[in-house]
């Protein structure tokens, strides 16, 4: 029996309940070639909710990219993409972050993407990701709910309402015809926002989930030249 | 036991020996859970090589398209992405360009990815192409290696010369970190090349057949708001 | 006495009756040294709205520029500027696409102009346009009025209205200095909303004309190096 | 007898060596229609190379426009389209630049265009403009001949070749698939260029001309709203 | 004792009123170090509002620099930043306009920040001016007041009032983070605006002469390769 | 007599012989209203190159940002900017990073200027902070010369001729009018460089010390709106 490849998801904060909320996601979409691994840092913030926390949590994330050296994907599990550059100097095996496994998505189902996150602290990170990946002229426009990242939940009517008062905005006004929800709580929201305003509503965890094993049936890994060269021995 | 879900692969010009060529490489990634049809339509060009024989070869890769009505997923098996967008509109499931594809994968294992295709002819709707998928900022630059489509084979030692020596180009001269091959001839030059240089090389069709599949696990669907909307009866 | 040029104006879907108008306009601005044809293709869509009647107008357009092949100057007469690129590699005569022309005429009178056009399903294809062009930094925002194409009519009152709302918010909200009307089938409004909105207000059929007109005086050629290059014979 | 209408050409420098260069230029190409008035300021610099030479030609230039207060159209004739949106802002007549006018004509005949100037000095206020009009992703670049603008003559052996060698760069190096030349000093350059490198080599002067004499067929005048409104009597 | 260093700043219309109020915000900013001349031409609009103004000071401004050619630096106090690169091919020392200086300024301590501009006609120059310095990408938006250059006043509540609806609109509607003042003539208005909105409000005379003395301790000097090259005498 | 303003200049990595070097230069030009604390963090990556080292100096950088809650002003003295954003989201006072100050200062003193670093990795980081400053637009290039960090010294020969030579290769191939040394270490080497090819050569360090500055002196802070935020407590 051949052996599954570990692909490894981290959530950057700290908060364990994300991470088990994380953990349901990318089991229900995880492929029976892989064992899944699913873990955040022992130290450093929270939640992410902008540039300092993203700041933060790079030290504990790459600790754990360097400590399963053995993996064959990672995922980073924050819509930030938090530490992705860095970390994709450090391994060779692919790493795809949750915010870019969306957008690419997205740009392939429709003409333009909106993009519904949580505070308006995050929004210029988000909106700096899209245009250095390329993404930004896809994106009809990245906008705040003004729920923070720990009050997002499915069970949670108001959240779902502003939530989906962005999601009908960004259909209507910005003529979005796709969504991308923007943090990775918001995963469980996606099916009852999609049936409820008839466009595709994309969650990046199940995208990145799906992107790292297609990498690895693809058998690609990070250029080694470069930007990600492996860091200097100083 | 689990029905195999229908992956239609459309080589959109006439050349059956081409078609052969695109259906060994699928095959050699397509997933358990797919069955794989490979075609080409019954008449049009039969290579494409710029604007006419795209637009000429339109019709019958649409035709194609209607035909396998029950299809659930769709691959373009041309490297202009030829017909992508119209394509959209007339199915709901994920229709998936071989360069896109490849642009796409290229932008997730490097930080700039150059681009080496057939002729000059082609260069333009490739570039085209990358500013209108926002990916022209991660591209170090198009070249042509100029090897006319059906001159492209793995046992041509003088394709393999002028298509390296581009391949070399893009690396010292553009910095690129990675490098997509611009035809979809090319497939079997990719890992030779990549051992050759020491950077990812990609091909398209084994990159979009993974990203088809990938959406289908997801679910995603082509959005039926403005640009892929169903077109109207008339 | 000097022979006329022969200038072809490509309807390209098959409505005659639009036909009728598109060749109404363009007698009323050719210029005395040319001979006018307006013509359609004999089948393929009905009206071209978005992708997919772009792409199933094509076989019949280029049979039409492949037909006269003594022409001296072609004119598509469609807002989409369908099969314009494939056009050029064809003939050595120029060709002009009308959304273009009206493009290029509004960024030499206006800093700044907005484009109304009529179903939501073509607003994409048009930015999309804009953007190859490099035009899209002279446009304001590109509407639909949701007047499909078959319906307008200078006649009708509700066609107008809700077009001249749109000719309205560009110059109110988006701050256009002159209107484009994204429709071969507007030609007629343009006076009529000029007058009542105070801007300059362009329909691209006689601003193509023009421009043809202008290149053939001017003996320009489409260039036959890399893009435009004739096909190849296989 | 239809009265002729009147066309203003402005050689913003004093050279009248110039301006009769600029009218043979003009002669050849402007249609039985219009009154041609080939005309520079009386004081002011003798050539216009670079951004001090524009700025001390301005007031000479719109004191030309203003005198000509019942002129129909007007050619701004230096390469930098000196004044261009000054003169639209005190007259309603269309007013063109030759500049913009080559880069407009180029960019329906080619995918790129190259453009080859007299002196490094004037390269940034060129690209500038590129970048201002929109068509700088449609310019493969933009190069100095070295050739001072006073200098260039078609007798000129020496000139020629070293222009000759710019064009050729721009073709085998950038790939441009035309050629525009900088400078309207280098309008009888253009025809033998063409025959020696074999791909469209505009100049500007007669394209400025027929682009405003297709804008005063259509009526096109210039927009009053926003950034051409009519200076405020203050 | 060491000697001052001569700072001319450069009010490019004739109004004494707008040169007064310019001294006043610069004199309370200047530097122990620099002895300050402010100063405006003898003839030439009497406030600059739109292309034509500016294109009509260009020669008293110009004439200043000259006039001064043994100062140590120049600020130009026309947020339009007129004839910035033209004063910088005459002289070596460094030559900031109120508007760059603004915008540089704004961009280090916020991620967008908005403009707000006297009257319309003044916008398209400003974003024109924006995209070229490149800072666009940062810019949430400019918008005008309806308040003529000569009726700014810090005491006038009604021109503040629709100021600061600009402001606030910028900073709700935009999601500008900081915003920058449009007019010299604005400067005394900042700090209200700063205090009554909880952003930075930017106003460029003040950050231009502090840009200028920063570049004079670094011994900065204009390049005087290419574009801003010394004029060739003639 | 009043009392002097802190300002404080960090090195990101943990050489102490950079930072004294930083200090020496630093030293050089701050004014005399002000205390200079330059420092490092006690533990991190000794020399910073490249997205890994940039990531594992952040909490250390951080934290000296925090320590120093007193200061009125930050230099980051990394040309990658290190932390930027995070640093001015738990400060309101100005934080300026040596790249971005070398980039803003060149930019108002040249058309175009180019960048000269130490080794291939880093040149990805440094774009993409072009980028998002909107500045890549004024940069002709950035290019590596394949010297370390710890290695360039002003006494070294060898190094100064590789980083010559690619400063050559900037002005005489890219056109680049001004060169931006991408490295702490190179500052030492900016005047011999300037004298030797007569081009503006800037070094980061003592242009952000001028530009903190010149911010203090305005009074200017961070906005506190948006992306900027004080990180919420958790």
């Amino acid at each position: 029996m051949k052996k599954k490849q570990k692909l490894v998801v981290i959530n950057p904060n700290t908060s364990t309940m994300m991470t088990d909320r994380i953990r349901l996601v990318a089991d229900s979409v995880v492929g029976a070639d892989f064992e899944l691994i699913v873990t955040n840092p022992p130290s450093g913030p929270v939640s992410i909710e902008g540039y300092y926390d993203e700041a933060m949590s790079l030290a504990g994330l790459l600790g754990i990219v360097k400590h399963h050296d053995d993996a064959d994907g990672f995922v980073i599990a924050c819509f930030d993409d938090t530490g992705l550059d860095a970390a994709r100097t450090i391994t060779t095996s692919p790493v795809v972050g949750i915010g870019e496994a969306a957008f690419h998505m997205a740009s392939m189902i429709s003409n333009k993407f909106g993009v519904v996150t949580t505070l308006a602290r995050s929004v210029p990170a988000l909106k700096h990701n899209l245009v250095r990946y390329g993404l930004s002229a896809r994106c009809s426009g990245v906008v705040a709910s003004d729920v923070p990242v720990l009050e997002v939940e499915a069970q949670n009517g108001k959240a779902y309402k502003r939530i989906a008062a962005e999601v009908e905005n960004a259909i209507k006004n910005d003529r979005a015809e796709a969504v991308v929800l923007g943090c990775a709580g918001m995963a469980e929201l996606a099916l009852a926002l999609q049936r409820d305003y008839g466009v595709p509503v994309l969650e990046g965890i199940s995208c990145a989930i799906k992107l790292v094993e297609a990498m690895l049936y693809l058998k690609l890994e990070n250029s080694k030249v470069c930007g990600y060269a492996q860091p200097r021995l100083k």
